[in-house]
C-alpha cells in the first residue's frame, strides 16, 4: 500500500526513504535501496535474491476471503516481486503471528494455501517460525539465484523504448469495492472481479521469459497501482512516458458503468493488481513480445519512453498528467 | 515461545508441526525441518542459509523497552539462530507492520535499532517492506552462506559427549518479573536484570569460533529456555542428558532469595535468553573451550549426553527429570 499509513500523514514510502536514511549502506549492492528486490553477491556473476513482505489480515484480507487465499496471497506478492526482476523462486520461509482463539483447522488451511502459493511458482516452503500477534499476520520471505547481469531493475528507461503490460487492469479495484458491499454487479461480473481479489496470479513466466536477452530495460509490478509503478520507472529511470492506451478488463468497464464510477480510474490508481509494468527496446519489441505469446502470456504496448519527465497520458487527442498516487488500502475507503 | 498459544490448547511446536505435514518437501534439504535455519544448497559444499521470525510489540516488547532496544533484539534473536549454527549473517532484510499513530521519531528509533542490530553482528539491512498492522509488528529474515559439512545442527549428539554452555541462566527471566512490578531487586541487581531483557546479546564469536572443527555434535540457542532447548537436541539427537550444573546467573540467586522464587526454576524454564546449548566431543573438550575463550567467550561444563532418553538433574545426590516445558511468555504470567 502506499499512503494513509502512521501518524504525522506518513506514507509508505517515506517511511523506508525514513529508514534507508539510517541504514549503514552495505558496500557493493547487486541491486540498489528501494527496488523489488534486495541481492548479495555470490561471487562471479551470481547473486541471491532476497524478499520479505507481510499481509496484515486487517488491511489486506477482505470479508470472505478464506485463510487458504489469503496465506496463497501472501506467497503470491512477493512472488510477483521476483517476478518482475525475471529470478525464480526457490524457497519460502514464513513468519506466522496467529490470533488466539484460531484451531487446528485454521492452521491447516493457511499451511495448504502457503504450500499452493509456493508450489504454483516452482517454490517449496522450508521453514518458518510462528507466534502470537493481536491480528494474523503472515509474513513471507523468498529467496533465489540469478545472474546479476540478466535482472530487470527498475532504473534502465530510455527515452523511446516501449512501455509495455502482461494484462488488463481495474478487477482488483472493482472486486474490492464489492467486496465492501457498497457496489453492485451482475453475478457473473462479480465472480470474475472477487476472483481477482481472492485468487491473484503472479507473472511469473512472463518475467522468466523476458529475462537475460535485453530485451526490457526496467520493470516493476504494479501492486501499487499501474500509475504509481509508472511514476517509479520514471523516477529510477530519469525518464517520463508518453501513455496512449490504459488496457482495462471489460468486467471492470461494466462495473464502472454500472456504479456510476470511472473505469480509467479503476485501472490506474485500484492497485493490487499483478501485472508486470515494463519498458522494451523498441528494435527488440516483436521478440519481447513473442516469447512472452510462447509461455502463454501476453505484452500489451501502452506507450513510450519519453526525454520530458512527466508521466501523461493521451488519449483521444488530450492529454493529462498520471498523478503519482498508488493504490490506497481498502480499508482507509470505507 | 513455546505455550499458551492459540484456541483449542495448541502450542506454538504443535503449530509447527501442523504445518509441516501439510507441508511438499523440498527434496534434499541441506537442514530438516524444526532446525533453528533453513537452507539451500548453492551447488557443492555451499549453502545458503535463511531464518525469519517475528516480534510482536504485544507478547515481545515488556513496558519500558524503547523502540531502539525492540528493532535490536528483533535483530538479535534471529542471529542467534545463525549463531547455534556457527553461521555469520550477511544480510537483514525487515517487514514492517506499523501501527497508526506512529511518527518520524518512532520510525527512526527502529530504523536505527535495526541498524545497530545488523551491524553489531558484521551485517547489513539492504532491504524491506510497511505496510499497516494492529500492533508493531517486526518480522526479520537473515540470509548468509556456509559450507553444509560444517553447519551444526540440533541432531549429532552421541552418548559421553559433553554438554555445554556458554553463559550464565536466569537474568532474562528475573529481569520481565521485575519488568512486570509484581517483584523487587536492588538498583544495582535490577540494571543488571533488565539490561538482560532490553539488551540481550547473540552469542555469535562463540558460534563461529567453534564451527569447522567438528567439536561440536549438536547445537541449539536457549530462547525457549534451558529446558527446552536440552530436550530438543536429546529428541533430535535420539539421546538423554544428565545434567550435574545448572549456571545460575548471581544476580538471578540474588533476585530469587529476595523474591521468593526458585532460582534454578528461572534459571531452567526462563527463557528469552540466547545462550547456546551444545555438546561436545569429549576428546575435543580443551579444544573447544580454548577457541571460545580467544574470542572472550567461555564455555561452561553442565553434564554429559547419556543413551538413556531422559533429561535428569542430578545435583547434591539426588536425581529429578527436567520437565520439556520451555518459555512461558510472560504475557500469560500477568
Amino acid at each position: 500500500m502506499v499512503l494513509g499509513l502512521a501518524g504525522e500523514g506518513l506514507g509508505e514510502h517515506e517511511i523506508i526513504r525514513l529508514i534507508q536514511r539510517r541504514l549503514t549502506v552495505m558496500p557493493d549492492m547487486p541491486v540498489p535501496f528501494g527496488d523489488d528486490v534486495s541481492a548479495v553477491s555470490l561471487g562471479s556473476d551470481e547473486v541471491a535474491v532476497l524478499k520479505t513482505d507481510m499481509l496484515v489480515a486487517k488491511t489486506d484480507v477482505p470479508a470472505g476471503m478464506s485463510l487458504f487465499a489469503a496465506a496463497r496471497k501472501a506467497v503470491v506478492m512477493n512472488v510477483s516481486d521476483f517476478a518482475a526482476k525475471g529470478v525464480l523462486p526457490s524457497t519460502v520461509l514464513v513468519a506466522l503471528g496467529l490470533p488466539r482463539g484460531f484451531g487446528a483447522g485454521d492452521v491447516v488451511q493457511i499451511a495448504d494455501g502457503l504450500n499452493a502459493g509456493a508450489r504454483e511458482y516452482g517454490a517449496y516452503v522450508v521453514g518458518g517460525d510462528t507466534g502470537e500477534a493481536s491480528d494474523l499476520v503472515i509474513s513471507i520471505s523468498l529467496f533465489g539465484t540469478a545472474k546479476q547481469s540478466v535482472l530487470m531493475l527498475r532504473s534502465g528507461a530510455k527515452a523511446g523504448d516501449v512501455v509495455a503490460v502482461t494484462g488488463l487492469f481495474g478487477k482488483s479495484a472493482a472486486g474490492l469495492r464489492l467486496l465492501l458491499g457498497n457496489c453492485e454487479a451482475s453475478a457473473a461480473v462479480r465472480d470474475v472481479l472477487v476472483d481477482a481479489v481472492f485468487n491473484p496470479k503472479a507473472r511469473l513466466r512472463e518475467g522468466l521469459a523476458l529475462r537475460g536477452y535485453g530485451y526490457v530495460s526496467s520493470s516493476i509490478d504494479s501492486s501499487d497501482g499501474l500509475a504509481w509503478s509508472l511514476h517509479e520507472l520514471a523516477r529510477m529511470s530519469n525518464v517520463g512516458f508518453l501513455i496512449d492506451r490504459v488496457p482495462i478488463a471489460s468486467e471492470a468497464e461494466e462495473f464502472a458503468l454500472r456504479n456510476g464510477l470511472d473505469a480509467l480510474e479503476l485501472a490506474l490508481y485500484g492497485g493490487e493488481e499483478y501485472e508486470l509494468v515494463l519498458t522494451v527496446k523498441p528494435e527488440k519489441w516483436s521478440e519481447a513480445k513473442a516469447v512472452v505469446e510462447v509461455v502463454g502470456g501476453c505484452l500489451i504496448p501502452i506507450g513510450k519512453a519519453t526525454y520530458e519527465k512527466q508521466v501523461i497520458l493521451e488519449m483521444d487527442g488530450e492529454k493529462r498528467v498520471i498523478e503519482a498516487r498508488g493504490w490506497e488500502h481498502f480499508k482507509s475507503q470505507i
